[in-house]
């Protein structure tokens, strides 16, 4: 069976390792499958086609055998239940380890993601400043919490788990920010994640999409 | 086994079932499952005690047996995973279920997380009337996209899923907004399950701890 993921065909993070595909792609080399990319213009993904298996319009979806998936945290799962590497044996662990997949994405992400939306689009509003410290802080709180929780521990809960590897995506959105200087545990948890062998592989390939945009 | 969830001691809703807690609560109706409900001052909801099983100091959570899980999501998956009734049997209906469920949780809710808090927080801001408008549009845009795939269905994919509980209890927000109006289809959906036994039962339960912290 082949897998195939969709992806940007010009990623908007000029390779940066953002987009959502970068998830699928860093679980599929944690569990040592091999994917074909689709990649899509901004174009393609608004079309029929492509809405019939993404009914949002975005990129990655998954398609394997006659089973066609949306949004990362679906697909991860799926990977995760189908292959061994990504969540643990025993079934507290592994229902756990689900809940922070849930976690990065609802809890953690959703303030991120609004901090990222007025930084990129509410830039020139005259609004911004008076603004930006309440979003901030919705985000800092998130942090604080979840440094706390993390605490002097390698991962969220025991051994590396898809759980974290959603969370570590989440969070990675704030590298520069300045948001996470305040987190030295967080930032070394990001460090552990990146220095994954499959998290490179995966971190290149993307990468390698985006290079091959800006020649063509 | 006795399973536990927590729940506001009186909800900033005022028993209007938009709290997490309703979720679990419907999931449970729906598997036949009964359930005790610890309730939680806000006080105590950022206190040790809770915080050991929720990090992020939020309701709901779930204990049963030596399980103890947080995260709405993350409960409602374990939940439909060892009870029958939220999870089609069919392996790749089951992983689309799933998809829906992460759908629901960072794709739709995620722009009407954002618009609550703007109706919430910044109503007597002088950017409120500003901006206001393109926050409502990122909601527009998932319902049309939502309507759009649900068409003239009963439910998103087959027969009523955990995918549809979250997505109804997400889009319930909007009750009220307007922003509904457009998408009969919706309105139609969100009904349909509102004329669950399941749902009925849940609801009445959170309204009565509502009530009952209002007469003491």
């Amino acid at each position: 069976m082949t897998i195939t993921i969709t992806a940007f065909e010009s990623s908007p993070d000029r390779g940066r390792g953002l987009a959502r595909d970068m998830r699928v792609r860093w679980a599929l080399e944690e569990v040592g499958q091999p994917y074909d990319v689709r990649l899509l213009s901004f174009k393609a993904m608004k079309e029929p086609a492509h809405l019939a298996v993404h009914p949002f319009g975005q990129i990655p979806t998954y398609e394997g055998g006659d089973l066609a998936l949306f949004e990362s945290g679906g697909i991860i799962l799926h990977i995760a239940e189908r292959y061994g590497g990504l969540l643990p044996d025993d079934g507290n662990a592994r229902a756990r380890a689900i809940s922070w997949m849930f976690a990065a994405l609802s809890t953690v992400e959703q303030p991120i993601i609004e901090y990222s939306t007025v930084k990129l689009l509410e830039r020139d509003e005259s609004w911004y400043d008076a603004r930006l410290p309440a979003v901030e802080e919705r985000v800092r709180v998130r942090l604080r919490q979840l440094s706390a929780r993390l605490g002097s521990a390698d991962w969220l809960d025991g051994a590396f788990s898809a759980g974290d590897l959603l969370m570590v995506h989440a969070v990675q959105r704030l590298t520069g920010s300045g948001l996470l200087d305040a987190f030295p545990n967080l930032g070394a948890y990001i460090a552990r994640a990146e220095a994954r062998p499959a998290y490179k592989r995966a971190f290149a390939a993307q990468l390698a999409v985006f290079e091959a945009a800006r020649r063509s």
